[in-house]
């Protein structure tokens, strides 16, 4: 049988090891650390590691083991007690294991460790006469059973931790009567006492459970290893998985290993420490010891460490060992490593060895440093920066440290957009405009975010909701300016007409103060400071790079001359996508403007053609000038105009006030306007009229923008600003409609170039967003000289998802202990099998009919890196994210360069685009 | 050059022709045919015909004739001349030529025809000399000057008619102060009145067009030619084409024919006639003759022609010659043929010669004659039979011919459903039902329809809405049960509050009669009698040779046991689609239930699962016995029944009222209804929480849906009656999806088999109706066992168009002369191109995975024949179709087998599938 040649555990001991550190999915990133170690000469304790395919296997034979995966563990306990020269259970001198948990990638929530496995009634007696010391043996098997007890077989553990505080009460109340103020430390618990409490224990044990605490090591030893595999189901951990968007590990590893005692005295203790500062990135040894303590008291957090200095002033031995070995390990490893180490009776062992987590400022500077170092090269160093770190360098944060902040914590929401905000709560739009013209900061409290309101979530330094997911109005939008958002607040009961909002016992009112941290979710009562963020010099040097390396272009989605001067500071070497709607309600500096909206809406009442003309004659000098400030801002780069898009009806008021105003304005019966609205509106508005059906059907809407896109860029390029317009007829389904329209885009270009005497260069292509334009891309790039993925359209249509719709069905669908159909969101990571397809599709039709098609990307997905390694791979000529995620679109533009050359496939080599940088 | 040796003219004359019968397309219908008739020896008058490539030429040379064509005609004229032994103009016997147009396609709206060209001052005197009759000669003058210079010219023909009225007005004046009522005929004016009216034509002539009336007869015949080409484009051209989705064809041809002339007195004499009845398709010669007279007399309609057996009595030797050619052209065309003829003095000439348009009836009657005798096949036969021919035998029709009628005429709407309905006006469903349970008949006149108007539309004998498109609500439930009805009527005002309608001059009020007309969309005031329809033998015979033909199945969409019953009846042979949700509303009759609207609605308003289920139990007894009914109905046939698909809040009510009463039936406040009506909302419903992600969320409602359908198929086995369920889960997007759900079905399913102790067979699979659902398919074969294609959806979303909300863009989107995008609308006839392309993917993708996997679809589309041609060459098992459009299905479907074993590739054999007959 096959099962009988595999190897189910891996040695290690003695100065070598069965396994690699390139084994984790095998062996788990534990089991590889010490593996590794092992094999580096290191001092590590000896043990095996039962593979994650054992616990795969576990699962599929109904919790069972078979003989083979038995008789190897079998086996390497026997080789481990040779090596040891201690046998477990013995009565003289027995071998105490620990028993951990080791998945492929660090998870929170299994089963971690189990000590002192091995005692028993009678081993304990031999662990007492061979250290000599009865009080720490029979203390290590009380802490064994309680940790079997609660841990493997999952008896409360405060039912231990009462018997064990009513024996040390009653002598603390003892010693109270003698001497005042002085409660009995766990270590002076002694012997009778520590034996009371063992036989307590097991009478709990065998209470809860209706059998005895095992005498037999060996049941122990497999109590434990299942209490492990039992875990990586056990909810935690299954969460984690879920909220951390693990999939494709299938399983836990097991790491059986020699115990040794930080808890013998003053000579031993126990560490952790990274080899450079985890938060500075400082090439310095950084760490905590604790004299005479085993890990659980460190993590327990009782007493204070000392700091590594002072650690090798106590010990200059053990901490010149562990120096030697900060040096091997990342000379080795070529990465900061993250060390656990124990001091037994002054001599030092690994226990375990991981990349070391690090702050965001932090990674950069490791990264630059090592390549400066000549450990790693450049790709490598891109390579592990990560999009969270480039948020964390960007966003403000908040001090951590500050111990007011706790007391202040009251409760949390979904973190749409990170970064932190502190201000004045406002129920308002019209709030928040009066408090930012107060010179104070405000933060936009509501149940949800409407277009209506998007005026006052710019002015507002943060955004908190009650309502919608991570991709609700509030989110995406607020993402879009790296707003820091908070959405989804459930316990939040928001009453706009008393003004106030309430969360468990407080109560808090407009105008309050309240910070927000949106990398949690957490929101504080009252005011805290912000740290702004620094781009260090390593951020840069390393975003240089990243520029080097990468192909594919990034752009930004930027609606106005402020947001495209952001773009270009954050690395945009273009727009990918100029909203023009959003420049009917708002100014050059993106803030609402009152005339402008009333022009369109006047346009959008109008009956007929003429009355439209009329209204748009007064649009026409406006958006010009908006357009103008836009080429100035982006002088040399490309700017991709997106023609109208959303239905009329979106941009009229929906309320009775609204109408009532909108009628005094036009002089207007208000009953007309109704009817006008009410004419508007939609069954399903995202698959109404809208996008270029609105130009097919008004003719004279696409005239006035045009004429407004080519005028502007005229006016720009007779002042010497190099221009670069490209227009983007948006919600194409077919080749003869887009044809139709590039012709009328061209008449009505080609004419201003020829009454103004400026031979302005210009392109015309369109968004693919619909599943047919993705279908029928060859016959549309017959005309069409660029395509931009809407891939939130086209994720819409191809999945019939509403976003807006989303929230009560899509998360089911993107939770792993649910359905499981997406791996995340598909609104923020692409759904490669499905829409993915269709933009394969597109790409290659459109490529075939016209080879040097450009070919981009302007959805939300534009700014996630998993996306956009896509992208990459499909062979699009430049990404278009909001100006706040291009860094993190040129990261992810440089890693899949990165990734594709080492898988040796190369990214598609992007034909030379029209498009000019 | 290559256009040197192209051949735009083709001679005909003297017993041969260069063109024949099967060159329409170059030669057009008409060219055709006279080539084909000349060929075979039948007195055709000489002349030439130009091809529609020159048509297309003109266009593409702006307007303009090259060398060739202008060569090639002159050869022609000298050739004609030569035959004829006349000359163009000439003195003493000028020739005389006919020009008319002809298209490829039968098309109105085109210039038809101008006679007699060639006359000039000069000319006519040549014509009078020789056929020594001046007032002939200037009779023929004076209708060419008005003919060349309206027709051709277009002079408003009015103003010609005046003149030529206001002499014989004069004539009629002084004839009439002699003798009492005799007014003056044509026929009657002499010499110098003509001279009169010629010389007034010419004047106005000049007048209109600044130039002379032509005397050189080259250029009357090139302005005759160019005025054909121009008439390609003129309006009436152009939009007959776009309603009768006339596309593919790229000009007409022109035919120039030496005059002859049945005006030269009694033994003279034009006629139109017919090989068979075309109304009753009966073997008998069938036509009209006109003694003494020209095409436009008859056309005219002034004088009464008389019937074919008094013309046999009239002109024996002309008859008889063309009793022969009625036989000759039936045996060579092997179709009822409808002829023009004229007869000059004695001498039969054959005009035209074209396949006869027939009534419905007699379609059926004449294709299985001529099988009879020999003449076709039946794959013929089953060919010249179209979707309108089945619709006219099957619905009611108004006595056309009903003097009454074209008087009470009232206005036009859109002609949804064909049939004729008469009733009494009622506005409200309710108006409905009052006047039903009275014995009469009701026609339901409503701005538009909604779901809750279902009932009162099924109990109408019509619907008529002042709004909404083909594809609006109305049209489409209406479609579904062959119920006549009109929409879109665009001047009819309602008030329902004074409860009358009003148009132009008329109003009608709520209990007055209107009677519809389906078929042409007219309505008219008052009662009419309707003709039932009667299927005739021919139909039946006819409709036999179609399920011989055809290869794929015909199933129906049928929702309660009595349209099941009618499905069978029609010749489904399994019903394709079962909408569950529709049993929510109606009893096993299909009329409204309050009581299972209220267990419904308790269900959804219920606020956890536990309410749910409560509510649901409810349901279970009722739709466990809907669903043993349909069983009973289909026993032996499959059963295809969807699970709940619409979005919940589709079931509850929307105005105040509505709520009111639903808070008192379930006796809770108003507000909490209003609350959760309020949640359920959505921006876009088609895409939001509907079809399977219901049974994700609320599995629930699946185990009471599979619960009822295999309790049911249990009872009835059990009972004798064989059940084939086929168990459809909507809206799926993902293998994974699928898989979870089809799990839950069969773990309910089979508990029920087990516990009922009845081996029921069923089936699960799945709609495939979004894109990502089509694109998937590979994946969802795995575990589905049938793929039914919901191509509403899937058009819907494939184009991202809402059907809802349509109206606004699509019908310029289909139109023409407008956009283009689409042949036809997509929600009748699917889009090869784009929905189509997802449709192939995902047969080829789910046959791959399961090669016997049964495929059909059940939109729209599925009674529609172009869409059912489509589906058989993709290899679809069967289509599903409303009942009534089941006949339809069934010809499509014996259609595109025959089209595609002539086009040689065959239809994609269907593996055989799993569901049996």
């Amino acid at each position: 049988m096959a099962t009988a040649k595999r190897q189910f555990v891996y040695f290690f001991g003695d100065g070598t090891a069965e396994g690699r550190g390139d084994m984790k999915d095998l062996l788990g990133g534990k089991g590889a650390g010490l593996a590794e170690m092992t094999n580096l000469k290191l001092p590590v304790p000896a043990g095996f590691t039962i593979t994650t395919e054992v616990c795969q296997e576990y699962y599929k034979n109904n919790k069972s083991y078979s003989a083979a995966v038995k008789d190897q563990v079998a086996e390497s306990l026997k080789r481990l007690e040779k090596t040891t020269g201690k046998k477990l259970g013995d009565e003289n001198d027995p071998l105490l294991v620990s028993v951990r948990s080791g998945a492929p990638i660090s998870m929170p929530g299994m089963m971690e460790t189990i000590l002192n496995l091995g005692l028993t009634d009678v081993s304990v007696e031999g662990l007492a006469k061979k250290t000599a010391n009865r009080r720490f043996a029979l203390d290590a098997y009380r802490r064994f059973i309680m940790m079997y007890g609660s841990t493997a077989m999952e008896i409360p553990r405060e039912l231990f931790d009462k018997i064990f505080n009513d024996i040390r009460e009653t002598k603390t109340r003892a010693r109270l009567e003698r001497e005042a103020d002085k409660k009995i430390d766990d270590s002076e618990m002694n012997e009778p006492e520590l034996e009371a409490v063992i036989s307590k224990f097991k009478v709990l044990y065998r209470k809860q459970l209706g059998e005895d605490f095992p005498q037999d090591p060996i049941k122990q030893l497999w109590g434990a290893i299942s209490a492990v595999f039992n875990s990586w189901e056990a909810e935690k951990a299954v969460t984690y998985r879920k909220i951390s968007n693990i999939v494709g590990i299938s399983g836990t590893a097991v790491n059986v290993m020699q115990m040794v005692f930080g808890n013998k005295g003053d000579t031993s203790g126990t560490g952790v420490c990274f080899t450079r500062h985890p938060n500075s990135g400082e090439n310095t040894f950084y760490g905590d010891y604790l004299i005479n303590a085993q890990g659980e008291d460190v993590v327990a957090g009782i007493r204070t460490p000392m700091p590594l200095d002072k650690f090798a002033k106590v010990d200059k031995k053990s901490y010149d060992a562990l120096k030697d070995i900060r040096k091997i390990l990342e000379t080795h490893y070529k990465d900061m490593q993250d060390m656990e180490f124990t001091v037994e009776e002054g001599k030092l062992y690994m226990l375990q060895c991981r990349t070391g987590k690090r702050a965001p400022s932090a990674a950069f500077k490791i990264a630059v440093d090592m390549v400066d170092e000549g450990l790693i090269d450049k790709a490598t160093a891109v390579s592990r920066i990560s999009s969270k770190d480039i948020e964390g360098v960007f966003y403000n944060t908040l001090e951590k440290n500050n111990p007011d902040l706790k007391a202040a914590y009251w409760f949390s929401g979904i973190d749409a957009v990170p970064g932190a905000a502190c201000g004045k709560i406002c129920f308002s739009p019209n709030k928040v405009r009066e408090t930012v013209e107060n010179k104070e900061r405000a933060i936009l409290v509501r149940h949800e975010t409407s277009p209506e309101d998007v005026a006052g979530m710019f002015a507002a330094e943060g955004i908190l909701t009650s309502t919608g997911g991570k991709t609700s109005h509030a989110a995406v939008v607020a993402r879009g300016w790296g707003k820091c958002c908070i959405v989804g607040a459930e316990t939040l009961i928001i009453d706009y007409e008393k003004g106030e909002c309430r969360n468990g016992d407080y109560v808090l009112k407009e105008g309050d103060y309240i910070t927000l941290d949106g990398n949690t979710g957490s929101v504080y009562r009252g005011e805290f400071p912000l740290t702004k963020p620094k781009l260090g010099k390593a951020y840069n040097t390393l975003m240089k790079w990243v520029d080097e390396i990468r192909q594919i272009k990034v752009y930004a989605n930027a609606d106005n001359p402020l947001d495209a001067k952001n773009a270009r500071d954050l690395g945009a070497e273009g727009i990918g996508l100029c909203r023009t709607e959003h420049m009917f309600f708002n100014n050059a500096q993106g803030k609402e403007d009152p005339r402008r909206i009333l022009a369109l809406r006047k346009m959008i009442i109008a009956k007929d053609t003429e009355g439209r003309e009329k209204a748009l004659k007064a649009i026409l000098p406006i958006q010009t000038k908006d357009f103008e400030g836009i080429f100035k801002a982006m002088d040399g780069y490309p700017v991709t105009i997106r023609l109208i898009d959303p239905p009329l009806h979106e941009f009229l008021p929906h309320t009775d006030e609204g109408l009532r105003s909108l009628g005094d304005d036009l002089q207007m019966p208000v009953g007309e306007i109704k009817e006008r609205v009410a004419q508007l509106a939609e069954a399903n508005p995202m698959l109404g009229h809208r996008g270029c059906r609105l130009l097919v059907t008004y003719p004279e809407i696409l005239r006035m923008q045009v004429t407004a896109i080519i005028s502007a860029a005229c006016n720009m390029q007779k002042k010497g600003i190099k221009v670069h317009p490209e227009i983007m007829i948006p919600l194409v389904i077919d080749g003869k409609e887009f044809a139709q329209l590039e012709a009328q885009v061209r008449e009505v270009a080609e004419k201003i170039i020829k009454d103004k005497g400026v031979p302005v260069k210009y392109l015309v292509g369109t968004m693919i967003e619909t599943p047919r334009a993705a279908l029928q891309a060859g016959k549309i790039a017959e005309k069409a000289e660029f395509f931009s993925f809407g891939t939130n359209d086209l994720t819409q249509m191809t999945l019939g998802v509403s976003r807006d719709d989303a929230t009560k069905f899509l998360p089911v669908y993107v939770d792993e202990t649910k359905a499981a159909v997406f791996v995340a969101d598909p609104f923020q990571t692409i759904d490669v099998v499905g829409v993915g397809e269709l933009v394969k599709h597109a790409v290659e039709r459109g490529r075939k009919e016209k080879s040097d098609l450009l070919i981009g990307v302007c959805g939300e997905h534009g700014g996630d890196l998993p996306s956009v390694k896509f992208f990459c791979t499909a062979g699009l000529n430049y990404v278009s994210a909001s100006p706040f995620r291009v860094p993190i679109a040129r990261l992810a533009a440089a890693q899949a360069e990165i990734e594709s050359k080492k898988a040796g496939d190369g990214v598609k080599t992007t034909p030379k685009a029209k498009s000019k940088k």
